[in-house]
């Protein structure tokens, strides 16, 4: 549970040098680009603010005696050698953050992975294969849409073309920001899309509440679920909300609600994976005396298995039927199938929590990440580690730092242990 | 049924010249001030339209032989001479429409006032007390806030001086839109506020859909539902709709639809004069992907009687609890009393329509109108005609000629006995 070599640890040297003050060090310093007043980040992709968290980020793995590469999608990479040129392994996260983030989401896995590269440089090991250490473009994707934007264009070079034309809401473009990080990077050479990886390993804050509920500090991901986004519409029939009886209502949002409480119905009667959430919901003409004509509403619907989704989504289109004396539409507007992680990546991270006597659990992913582009690419897995209340995506994102040594010690264990396959 | 006088029918010959094509008329010019290009009015209170309007009634009534009046609050009455001086009988509504209004409401009362002056006219007839059709301004409270703000100001003086600062969205206040009314009307003498009237009676649309549904011409008004309206406020905790399981999740819409479904359920449980609109409801952060932190949402809620209004209130209070995780506050924003007409007009109006042989019903207003003000200066009543499919503020707001005749013919009966007094 210490994440300290004991006595008959079979840990690796490289995982035993991760030290807990450098890596507070480098958070603490990342930490301070972008930083808000009351705490907390606007660090969004491409930013001035990201752009001199990364120049931070590049001198110091240069000191440590790594090579510093990006491509085309803005993608940085910090490439430690290895004894042979095969394929490297990766590992690394993004960061950028939301408009008003913390300073671990995505941040954590960059800083662990540049971590690995100091402890690598302490003890001057060099494994069979290169060890690299990635930043991935706006991850977020709240600056630019879509999310994902860096490690997608990297896996699927052609996407760059679209991603390009995609602007901000002033109107600087996606091309136009990579110009601008291009300029402030002549010292980082450029590199190809898509160059094959022998494996990609994320370390990430778990942005959800059970590994703090369980007192478990690392979490061996086995995959992300599978998401679809789906729209109601309801529509009833306006009216004065003092002249119309209820015999004669047709109530947009009386319908809606029924039609809400049995979508989250279908949450309480779903086994602890599944996630049903209604976030967004609208009202027309949304004034106080007037019976609501139209109702609005999104459901955001996750799960491990897709035969669950499945059947979930047709529970949901049942429902997409006449209610109160009002019409109900549904609309699918997004699928994400599940992702499983590569056994290759997941159980050299389960080897890295045993060698170092770390309690662990097997965990899916809510959130998507970087990880799930990558695992198109090469054998890909990810490290959790807790997030405190499971908050995340604001100023008061919290881990201990204890907590996320732990995650960089046993990312270095299993990176290493890759690298000398 | 008819409205005709029959054999052996003991309407009087002032409500027997009442005439469906004059009426007809009358609402047909007025519909044009204001007309929207697909049908339906904007003639809000005190723009051009609006005075434009007022000037055709103006001239309307004096060729008619009646004496227009204003007031400081742009009220206009034009008064059909008694054969004594003691207060008249008022009939009258609002010229003012919702934005995106109909032809009918307030109009219609107004409209149906006006043919009693031209009934008056054409059978030369003159009561024991003057007989006023009157105008009220801003009815609606669309342009300027709050509504029933002629009649108010009529009835309370005082409230014209807070009035007159009230500004509309572009910035021109009630005093200065008062002033060009004035301008524009130099030929109208000008009256005191709060006069004294003998008793005062309205003519409107049902702007609901009991008399259609039910087949009956005539509602004679008992009065106007007591009318409060709530806000609820639900505390959650918000999270990555990904990440967050069931268990851990304190969703501020999940708690706001199981309150509102309750809301609904003292609905269902209550009788048919009760009615309970939630009108309003916000989400917040409102994004597909993120759990509800908060809801807002708004509850309107009117009955007859206030011992009912007490109860459901108790019964809201007690919702405003702890749900699903969440904090839950409720705030009364509005209270408005039950008002109960006098026996004077109501029984009047019901001895019309038994003259008539006019089938009729008991009924209530749910909305507010001019008459809930006039009923604290002088004995007041209403009569309803049917509103097609119960619509109202809404530009297919629309009532039968022959219905809408029968009621001006019935409002000429009850003002007449009322006035010969």
């Amino acid at each position: 549970m210490t994440g300290q070599p004991t006595q008959g640890s079979t840990g690796h040297p490289v995982a035993a040098a991760v030290s807990k003050e450098r890596l507070g060090g480098i958070l603490a310093k990342l930490s301070t680009y972008g930083a808000l007043p009351g705490g907390g980040l606007d660090r969004q992709a491409l930013t001035a603010e990201d752009l001199a968290g990364r120049r931070f980020l590049v001198d110091f793995a240069r000191s440590l005696g790594a090579l510093p590469l990006r491509d085309a999608a803005g993608n940085f990479f910090f490439r430690w050698a290895g004894l042979t040129d095969a394929p490297p392994v990766v590992t690394g996260s993004h960061a950028d953050s939301q408009p008003s983030g913390g300073n671990l989401d995505g941040a954590y896995g960059v800083c662990a992975a540049v971590e690995v590269l100091a402890a690598l440089a302490e003890t001057g090991y060099h494994a069979r294969r290169p060890i690299e250490a990635a930043i991935w473009t706006n991850e977020e994707g709240s600056r630019f849409t879509p999310g994902t934007m860096g490690s997608a264009a990297f896996v699927r070079a052609h996407l760059l073309d679209e991603f390009v034309t995609t602007t901000d809401v002033v109107g600087v473009s996606v091309g136009e920001a990579l110009d601008t990080l291009s300029s402030a990077f002549p010292d980082v050479e450029l590199r190809d899309l898509g160059v094959p990886f022998d494996c990609f390993v994320e370390a990430h804050i778990e942005q959800g509440p059970i590994l703090e509920a369980r007192v478990i500090p690392i979490g061996i991901v086995r995959g992300i679920h599978g998401c679809r986004w789906f729209e109601f519409r309801i529509k009833g029939r306006s009216g004065h909300a003092g002249s119309t009886p209820l015999s004669h209502k047709r109530d947009a949002l009386m319908a809606a609600v029924e039609v809400a409480s049995s979508v989250y119905g279908a949450l309480r009667e779903g086994d602890e994976e599944l996630r049903v959430t209604i976030g967004r919901l609208h009202v027309f003409p949304d004034s106080v005396n007037v019976i609501p004509s139209a109702v609005f509403f999104t459901v955001d619907l996750r799960h491990p298995e897709n035969d669950v989704l499945d059947a979930v989504e047709d529970r949901l289109r049942e429902l997409a039927r006449p209610t109160a004396g009002c019409e109900a539409e549904i609309a699918r507007t997004m699928v994400m199938p599940p992702t499983r992680f590569e056994p290759l990546v997941v159980e050299a991270a389960r080897r890295a929590a045993e060698r170092w006597s770390v309690r662990h659990t097997e965990i899916d992913s809510g959130p998507f990440h970087d990880a799930l582009r990558l695992n198109e690419h090469c054998p890909t897995g990810m490290i959790f580690v807790p997030s405190i209340g499971g908050i995340s995506h604001a100023p008061d994102e919290r881990t201990e730092l204890a907590d996320l040594t732990v995650g960089a010690r046993l990312l270095a264990e299993a990176v290493v242990e890759l690298a000398d396959r």
